[in-house]
């Protein structure tokens, strides 16, 4: 990954900058190499990189004044929420500060009326399931790092996780954000409402990795839970005739609340880390999840299994209780780090593909990763075409993070090639920007960067990620306009 | 409604724009005043204007002709789906074309493994439901026009219907669209996946009303049909204790597939026209509708049942068959025309307000309609507090009109300041455009407007709709991108 040359005369400021910035927020500027280096890296670790310094307010008043005079001086601003992104979307740059809301945690309001919660962007995606259980509700969007991960980098990276096949992406769960621009305009996009008049900001804010403003508040939808979830163990003696099975049951107009699969290499893994009760001597293992009233849950675990046992299931075990629920997925939510333990490092991929072309695609990527040395476990969120591959690597080994990389980038453009796209879940960020030509049009990029500079025509928010490259806002923005304010005296009425 | 002065120049030039607009669609292109006529005006029947010329192309490539051609002329373009806006979204210009898209109406593809359908945009809503119920899905969003309107207006408008509650307006149903901006360039958006990289554009074109450019196709969601539905007829002795009840429901954490209202103008007039069976000694009506399996429409009925007696229910009916349940949804889907049999005209009014707001806000209604000397019916979609006033009024009397288009806009911030929005499913068109402000600041206006001209600098297609000034754009693009292409010789790498 080549990352720019850093503007050596922003490096040289860096004592100036951290000091106007402690002025706006006293006791919450880290300059100190010490202090920086845990906001070196997110999530893809791979990447690391020290900010010039770390600014974590408190208020939407000091965002938007620390924002403003980011803008004025023209230094570039990465925001961070929990550091959980998988595609490096809160990687830091030399000559930029990292922007950290993690004092942003409280829970503001819950209404069970209007059934929404609103939250500040640093709380954490469990901690609002966990405010609203009292009253028998939770928030859907469960990305696997819940507990760790926060609602504002959830908004950023329009996060997914089990359940999302039914109850979607962090995007149709929100309703509202408060968004501040980098020139320090405070806007609320959004609200209560199911629908809003006027363009759809909100939709194009949420997923816009932190390209477009900083959210500083967000209303989201929480939702009763389900009286009851059972989950459905299935084996298959291939991974092609697991994939036909998950296409067929998406067929008979079936929404299970989570369709997961694992192949192999996964399944061993998590076995041996969790005695999850998974048969080990099938080539993929199926987990179907059904939520809902127990009549409804038995009739569609029902059908499920009938599609199964016509698509060759050789083994099949319902879940007796919650524990044994709990426990299988247990399994497939520990199969990252039970791959961790038997691989020194991994690196986990994440493309979408069409329902029936996952036989073919593991295929391909069995050929790719063997190509580049290296062994791979898939597990594979089967309901909404979701794979992670996690290559497995030695990073101390000469050239095999490289290889990784290399093997990820092959196996994304196999995913695009078979129908599928870029990114289910982790967002583009800096680990799949160079591949964005592979999926969009050069018009495409083009259409999406006018959007960008219409928000952010210097380019100082998040730069890097996303876009392979970013039109030159200048040429298209050369009077723009500063602080939310366009000339009204000039304005044609229609 | 102030229209703006035509372009002299242009409506000079109609014969020799609408000659070579006939050069690219030889057989579909109409300029002689009866022919013109049936375009003057959309659902929104309050106002008329004839267009300079209709357009009607067959072909993507004929729509990027046409709208490139104009681009380069100078001509303003009203694109058009079956014309059953109710905020005048499809209301020509004098000045400018009508691009009618009814010869779009092919459905191109049913993929029943993915669930999606890809219509072209002419293809009516119903018709999407009635290509795929041989299989047992449908098309879920479902305006009251469901039998006329199009795919593409639903687009524009981002539709919802009486089981959007449930199931989501046109924006969670749409997956992907081909888009055709002004200047011609073809963009395709979005796709059968859940999820995409890059910035959300499809759904910042859900809803732009045609302010952004032309859908010419349409990938939409289809779902299983539930295996059964039951409603609930419940009566309350006042508008305030139904109006707490749906709050109570929501708030219970139950979603009914539909849940409607009406007071004692609308009942009795859809009484009188329907015989659906409805207590017309009651001050407001309630329906609920409960879909699923036949133990969990059992389970929720109860549960509604059940809060309806706790607040106040006087007369509570269950559906006994399909036919009974069909019933009870004529009369509330004939309040309209029902409305239209005890009133010469009537004014359909749409805004959103928080749920518990009802009876003050009906309250309000009452004395805004009876202060401009008026009455009005009032239906509504209590579930997602999307109420549609019906201000009857008598067209032909000086001053009526006038008068209902003044209590509509009394109306709709009398919404907005009981903390609700400015429209609910109907767009805002020319009919709401000068209310924007009372709901949005002049910055979040001037960032909807650089989005606009970040897609359409000249301003030329549906210019008056919407926003009631846009930016000028030729201020903030200096240098516009054309064709979608960017100098990128000049552009910096990240």
């Amino acid at each position: 990954m080549k990352m720019p040359a850093p503007d050596a005369a922003i490096l040289a400021d860096q004592a100036a900058i951290a000091a106007a910035l402690a002025d706006i927020v006293p006791d919450g500027v880290i300059a100190d190499a010490a202090g920086l280096s845990p906001y070196g890296s997110d999530g893809l670790t791979m990447y690391a990189q020290s900010p010039l310094a770390v600014v974590l307010p408190r208020t939407t008043d000091q965002v938007a004044r620390v924002l403003a005079w980011c803008h004025q001086r023209g230094v570039k601003v990465v925001a961070r929420g929990s550091g959980t992104s998988l595609s490096g979307g809160a990687l830091p740059l030399a000559d930029g500060i990292v922007l950290g809301m993690s004092r942003f945690n409280r829970i503001l309001d819950v209404d069970y009326d209007q059934r929404i919660a609103v939250v500040q962007p640093g709380v954490t995606n469990l901690a609002v399931s966990q405010a609203v259980a009292h009253r028998g509700f939770y928030y859907a969007p469960d990305p696997s790092s819940q507990i760790a991960c926060s609602i504002g980098g959830n908004v950023a990276e329009n996060a997914g996780g089990v359940h999302c096949l039914k109850y979607g992406t962090t995007s149709p769960n929100l309703l509202g954000v408060e968004l501040v621009l980098i020139d320090g305009t405070v806007l609320r996009l959004g609200g209560a409402g199911m629908e809003q008049p006027g363009l759809d900001l909100l939709g194009l804010v949420c997923g816009s990795e932190g390209l477009l403003g900083v959210v500083t508040e967000a209303t989201v939808r929480i939702l009763p839970k389900p009286a009851t979830a059972r989950a459905l163990l299935m084996g298959f003696p291939s991974v092609a005739a697991a994939g036909d099975c998950v296409a067929a049951i998406i067929a008979a107009g079936i929404i299970p609340a989570g369709l997961e699969m694992m192949d192999a290499p996964a399944i061993r893994a998590a076995e041996d880390f969790v005695h999850a009760g998974y048969p080990t001597d099938v080539a993929a293992l199926m987990i179907a999840e059904a939520d809902g009233t127990p009549a409804q849950v038995e009739d569609q675990l029902a059908q499920i299994s009938a599609i199964a046992l016509g698509h060759g299931c050789t083994h099949l075990k319902e879940s007796r209780d919650e524990a044994e629920r709990l426990l299988f997925w247990a399994g497939r939510k520990a199969a990252f780090p039970a791959v961790g333990r038997i691989a020194s490092d991994y690196y986990c991929v994440d493309g979408t593909i069409p329902r029936r072309a996952l036989g073919q695609v593991l295929t391909e990527i069995s050929a790719i990763v063997a190509r580049h040395g290296l062994a791979v476990a898939n597990v594979f969120h089967a309901g909404d075409g979701n794979l992670h591959p996690l290559v497995m690597y030695d990073a101390s080994r000469p050239g095999q993070t490289e290889a990784a990389e290399q093997a990820g980038a092959e196996i994304l453009k196999a995913c695009v090639d078979a129908g599928g796209v870029l990114t289910g879940e982790h967002g583009v960020g800096v680990e799949k920007r160079d591949l964005m030509p592979h999926q969009f049009s050069a018009t495409d990029l083009d259409v999406q960067s006018r959007l960008k500079c219409a928000f952010d025509a210097k380019g100082l928010l998040n730069p890097g990620k996303l876009f392979p490259t970013l039109s030159r806002c200048a040429e298209m923005n050369a009077m723009h306009v500063h602080g939310g304010r366009l000339p009204h005296a000039h304005l044609p009425r229609f």
